[in-house]
């Protein structure tokens, strides 16, 4: 069932990255660029195992982009951010459970500098999460079974560029989650609004390039890089 | 012979993902991440090579979920499981014939905080794992090729998450064989009883969702994410 | 349509790859091994979501071979050139906007040896690029789908070799940009004239290979490598 | 030209993973990890680019194995090796020129424990390369278009575990080009005998599995893990 396969696909997603944080924080080895690694590999094996069941969004941000674009039916939205909203409470409380988490090791997210410079990182980040989704995932012409690779390397350079300083979430649920067991909800909003608006803008600048582009495409076909390769693909 | 291929396949894993923590130790210049690779790779490197003749498990747990989900013939797991016991032993051995190795500089896998934490861990991951395993390769909706990359991306990342609290084994024959060349029990049975737990508890997971998802995903059909993708690839 | 592509890509390259060094000079926790595999993947996702649209390129050097070899419209090179830095022009803006950059932190590229080191550098290391682009993207043998890894992976080694001396540009836009905006010029001549050394010289190798290959590659058929495979994908 | 392909894929791996280790040891901010990475990543690219052309081997002890397994023409050994040779010297002689080498900056290989732990370890790491380039290239059941990824993958981790101690070679071109142009020759016949000991047994390995493994596949193949995949890859 889809609302299952979202449950266990958001617990993992945070059990994860947000374990990878945790474990860090107390025992020093993982290393900032591991975090990322975890970040962005969860994502992918995620999509493969389960996105061909549930679709994999992990993320209500991502879920309501997909229903504004029609790429997902409205009336599923709320069951599937109960989904994700369950399995990232889970994953938190099994975090706090298993290790001895305080304010020092707090595995959600909180703004490093002031709260606009976070939000700002936060839907440039989110903008080209849900951009490349959007290419490689809802257009027919495009790659397809890298998809999942595509969308956790995403994740994987986001934590990169914004980790130190917001916290990289693009996730309201990778957020609520560790602040609802933690109660530390400072800069919260941030990471509700932040990608929300990311993914609405980048889910509609991906829809203008693919809507306005037939016409232009038909001119010029003798050049494009992939273009010939994506062709094969998709025939 | 799939025996065979199986005895090879579970030396080089432990070899090069136990080599990389004796060289760690010795040397230094490994560090934590680069292990959590090269167990990840080595992993992936393996399915791609004796994975269409053996099955590539390397992995008791992995055998016995498989066979209890009737994804592999009863009769053959002993075989199995001795391919696999002899495979890590010549590993352990090898490791310890060519580096100086002591208890300082012990490949195996020994719970740092309290035997239950590192149980919970293992259950954890090892579901985890065989989640993963399931979704890529026993469901034919699933992805093909990339099945090793995304079961040894699984085994990089619960490195990361778990390697510095329970070491993050998923596998008894990685713990039983460093355990028995160097004499070192201390916590073994965490090791043998998380991995089975997890592995099976996973594929039941798995098989829940695939199941029940039928007669849903038929009514949904339109929207989610991977979904037409997922169809193209297996038709 | 190509050209927001073209503009929306160079964007993303050049905010991800920058704010990768630009958050590791103020904030340390990224590492120059996380800023590699920052620039590497950016690269691999963008051709993964625009590549079959504007082709991918991201890069006027890149641009311009493509058009010497015939395998891009000569009329639409001035186009892409200026959506290309409109990308790099707003990216540095908005980095100088986010992050409080001063000449410390500066994320552009100068030569940390003598100029002709870093030129010698810049045209082995575009060389190479161009090579693998026309390896895997222009020659119907060769692989499709994992063009965008390829490609993307070259990026994130060469910035491994060349990094710590010239930079690793290999594209006169990734250095114009956050050069204008910084009012920083010194050596920037290196990554104008190195990436179009390269990239000019690694497309010729490649053609050079390609088409006094054929005859010789009938006679010697069955031995090479992975000539059956390739020849598998591509009918 | 298939020679012409080897010298500059010779080239650029020699160039690229030696670069690495001495701007590594020159500038210190590559690391060993880096290092690791970039010996991969380029031996990944250089087959996807050049593999359909000349095979891609870039190592004598590989052209030899192919040749007495029969998959290569035995009269084309010399003229690979000497391209080979000819592609290991020019790249080592570019490093000297480019950056300033001493015997601290070597970037060849040397034992740093005793001979025979070295050598021993180079059969082994070369018996795991040459096992995994049978199973995913030679192999017609197995995955193609990934070939290039789990090779390139091997020699990552190989340099993981190996690298520390041996230098992880398991190329003689690898080391006889650096050796030759500082005149350094420590060891240097460790690196010669190695990697053709192992890439030989690692082929006779495979070739075992392979032959032998036919009848018993069939009684058997309701079970085993990736073989349904396997088969819909291959028809």
């Amino acid at each position: 069932m889809q609302v299952i396969a979202e449950v266990i696909g958001t617990y993992f997603l945070i059990f994860a990255g947000c374990g990878s944080v945790v474990v860090n924080k107390i025992y020093g080895s993982v290393t900032f660029p591991g975090i990322c690694v975890t970040w962005g590999l969860i994502v992918m094996v995620l999509v493969y195992s389960v996105g061909h069941i549930s679709g994999g969004h992990f993320n209500p941000a991502v879920t309501v982009a997909f229903a504004i674009f029609r790429r997902f039916p409205l009336k599923e939205v709320p069951l599937y951010i109960i989904a994700q909203f369950v399995g990232s409470i889970l994953a938190s409380g099994t975090l706090v459970l298993i290790f001895d988490v305080n304010e020092e090791s707090y595995f959600g997210t909180v703004p490093v500098g002031s709260n606009v410079q976070s939000l700002v990182l936060e839907i440039i980040i989110s903008f080209l999460l849900m951009f490349v989704i959007s290419g490689v995932a809802t257009d027919n012409r495009a790659i397809g079974e890298l998809a999942g690779l595509a969308v956790g390397m995403t994740i994987l350079l986001n934590v990169f560029v914004a980790g130190p300083v917001s916290g990289a979430s693009m996730n309201p649920m990778r957020s609520i989650g560790p602040a609802l067991v933690m109660h530390i909800y400072k800069g919260l909003w941030v990471y509700i609004a932040g990608p929300f608006i990311g993914t609405i803008l980048g889910g509609l600048a991906y829809n203008l390039i693919r809507f306005t582009d037939k016409p232009l495409r038909e001119l010029t076909r003798s050049g494009s890089f992939l273009k010939s390769m994506a062709r094969e693909n998709t025939t």
